[in-house]
């Protein structure tokens, strides 16, 4: 009768509508948000409970420094063919874990016919489509060939690709043409912007590279974090750093004033530009800690618009996927879900080496876009989140609106699988049809089977 | 007896010992932070409660709207002797209240003796110290002419300045020349500096402007303060974004690519070059509401090693003055608050404007620097408290940390006096003997004496 008689006092724990209720009532409450472990799930929890061995630790450890070693450095800007180790003229490298083109959502064959009408290999849409059709042409997944591509951004031998190297090793990070072949489109003007990439552009990035020096992608991402980027779905203060450093070495390698004007319109026009430099040092990074026996850390997520798939630094190069998921998002009028296509494009590296939306207490201004009330605080809240599925920080990348302390990083599937929380990527919408472009951003959520799916291969493989 | 047989919840208001002591033994106690209005002073509580008058919110809000509706533009650059009416060569502007060569501080002297080995009217330091106190050279204070230079950093009749203009009026701020005359130094490297901005960098901003436009100072600080800048300690991406307008300026006025890479250079070398145009913004946008009759809004505050004075509004040209404050800062290796001039400069426009130190939630890495161990939070602490003091918000320069609102703008020496609270500047800090350069950074208040002296004067007015 006593606990009747005095004022109640509750800790709730778990289901938010008994929380809920009490304050409804006028109670007096705190809500504790916790969920079983692995969703409820006896049998996964029972997989992961036989996952927490010093072993894994010790690998994912080892990932943790491999990614903090790693010191991603532009170099050069090159034609894939001449780039890309195997690259042949009748490849196409498509974003997200394999898919034919059968499968392929709208905006990424609207690419592929983009890229076949710019590569000369059709003259029309119907004939670049026919010929992607009868298996003319062959498709390989980018994270093959260590490359990446934003959205539906494929890549043919002719488009030019930043190269990234980090000990030794090369990736590719294709330089986006700035009009919306990456949506979808292949109007002539997308089809034209290549042309200049391919002929002004890239010749001219490389000759300032060579002349002046690679350029430290770290120290460029490190410096954006502090000025309001994210380095996903805001890169503008990359892009300002990234001219910083490109236009002294333009000048030094003697490029054409006119063309040095015209790069600079271009920087001007796509302010985030520099997403295609934070996806190839993500890349770096990431793969700089795959292949280690027992780590249960992700090196790659990317989606193709059709499947979302993760790779698992010590599950070797299988894709574990599951349906890629819609976005939440902010439209543009005219557009609704019902348009989007669902979540694309290799982009999401951003996030797998702790970035983006893992560090969107970087940039309070990309909450406040996709339309929160409170944007600071729900940038807190996200990136907060993100603590509790990774494995350690970055302490090059720091958040000041955390005290300096670094990003989110290594993210780990036993703790993604506990916890029920999954990685937030943020995302442009592309239209589900091709050749209309950009509709809206938004923020996708990774989906869980694809972690699940990995730990039970883990499992197996420890028996 | 009831009292003391409950447990305890204290509300503590005005000291905070009491407070901490409840806590200390383990009770239950919330801390309001309350001082008595006017720190207790009955003859400036009389005075302030007679100035809560209809009268002065009005004029108030004019000014605020006035400091609103500036769009300050850098339209040229020019010698002093050319830009700023009635500048002779014989006449040197120096920074803060009026001072004579007798009561200068070291670093300033330092400065008026660079600026005269620089003019050619001396070739000896010795030579240039004598002529200085002789009085052969005239000394004006650079407010009397519209005109701001930061620390130390006088204006001799070759300088060059920038012309930043608003509505039909033109405001003048120094371009510094990245060496250290503004610490007082005036070593041959100052010298040389000097003639470089003189011959190079100033004929070719000028024609860059002339060819390109000019450049929207309001909208490159509105963007600076979402990239991580309180625009003034932390200018790097004003800095940038200058640049980013500045150099497709200057490649299609035809400058030579051998100076635009020096230009470039300059700038990298001097990160902080941005607060002379946010200083020229700031005046431009102060000095808009200066005038306003009855207005109780601060329009100048600025210090020249000796005086802290204001400005205000409805207060005619006449500066209320105090001793210049020693600054709470962080020390070079081998110096220390003993070695350190008291707060200089006419910077202090910038946080007169509602920036810098009352935009501190912008920056928490100066914060960070000045040596907090909460860097986020106590940045957020010295904007919230500026909110205490200020007429209203600026709605074109907004704070991500604080979900977009509006910078802390319109000083009112009415809230001053009642609070308590003087403004924050963020500074840096001069040797006090001259020839010694920077020594450290820190943080600056505003002497309460100078507002307490200007509401009186107010007062007086209403009789």
């Amino acid at each position: 009768m006593k606990l009747i008689g005095e004022k109640l006092k509750v800790i709730n724990v778990g289901a938010r509508s008994f929380y809920e209720s009490i304050v409804a009532q006028g109670g007096d409450a705190v809500h504790v948000d916790w969920r079983p472990p692995a969703g409820g799930d006896p049998e996964l929890a029972r997989l992961l409970d036989g996952l927490q061995i010093p072993e894994i630790d010790e690998a994912n450890r080892l990932a943790l420094e491999r990614m903090l070693s790693a010191l991603p450095l532009l170099t050069e800007v090159k034609p894939a063919i001449e780039a890309i180790p195997g690259m042949k003229e009748d490849i196409i490298l498509h974003p997200g874990p394999p898919i034919d083109w059968e499968r392929m959502c709208g905006p990424m064959r609207g690419a592929v016919i983009g890229a076949l009408l710019y590569e000369g290999l059709a003259d029309s849409p119907e004939k670049a489509e026919k010929l992607a059709r009868k298996g003319e042409i062959s498709f390989s997944p980018t994270h093959h060939h260590n490359a990446v591509g934003g959205m539906a951004n494929v890549i043919s031998a002719s488009m030019q690709v930043f190269v990234v190297k980090n000990n030794g090793k090369s990736y590719y990070s294709v330089v986006r043409e700035g009009k919306n072949l990456r949506f979808g489109s292949f109007s002539k003007d997308v089809i034209d912007r290549l042309k200049w990439t391919e002929e002004i552009f890239g010749p001219s990035m490389n000759a300032a590279l060579a002349e002046g020096g690679p350029i430290d992608l770290r120290d460029l991402i490190a410096r954006a974090l502090h000025m309001g980027d994210e380095c996903h779905s805001r890169c503008i203060a990359t892009t300002l750093l990234f001219e910083n450093e490109l236009i002294p070495r333009l000048l030094k390698a003697d490029v054409d004033r006119e063309i040095i004007s015209q790069i600079i319109s271009f920087l001007k026009e796509d302010q985030n530009f520099g997403l295609c430099l934070v996806m190839g040092a993500a890349k770096a990074i990431t793969h700089n800690a795959h292949g280690i026996k027992n780590s249960t850390i992700v090196t790659a997520m990317t989606r193709n618009g059709v499947d979302f798939g993760i790779r698992v630094g010590g599950l070797g190069d299988k894709w574990f996927t599951a349906p890629s998921p819609s976005i939440d998002g902010i439209f543009f009028p005219g557009f609704g879900p019902e348009d989007a296509s669902p979540d694309m494009g290799d982009s999401a590296i951003v996030e797998t080496s702790g970035l983006g939306g893992m560090a969107m207490a970087a940039a309070p201004a990309i909450a406040q876009l996709k339309g929160h009330k409170d944007p600071y605080q729900s940038a807190i809240k996200y990136t907060m989140d993100m603590y509790e599925i990774t494995f350690g920080k970055n302490k090059f990348f720091t958040l000041p609106a955390l005290n300096f302390i670094g990003t989110p990083m290594g993210i780990d599937i036993r703790k993604v699988a506990e916890t029920g929380i999954v990685p937030y990527i943020n995302t442009a919408i592309a239209h589900k049809e091709m050749g209309h472009g950009l509709i809206g951003i938004g923020l996708a959520r990774a989906p869980m089977d694809c972690f699940t799916r990995a730990l039970k291969a883990l499992a197996n493989k420890f028996g």
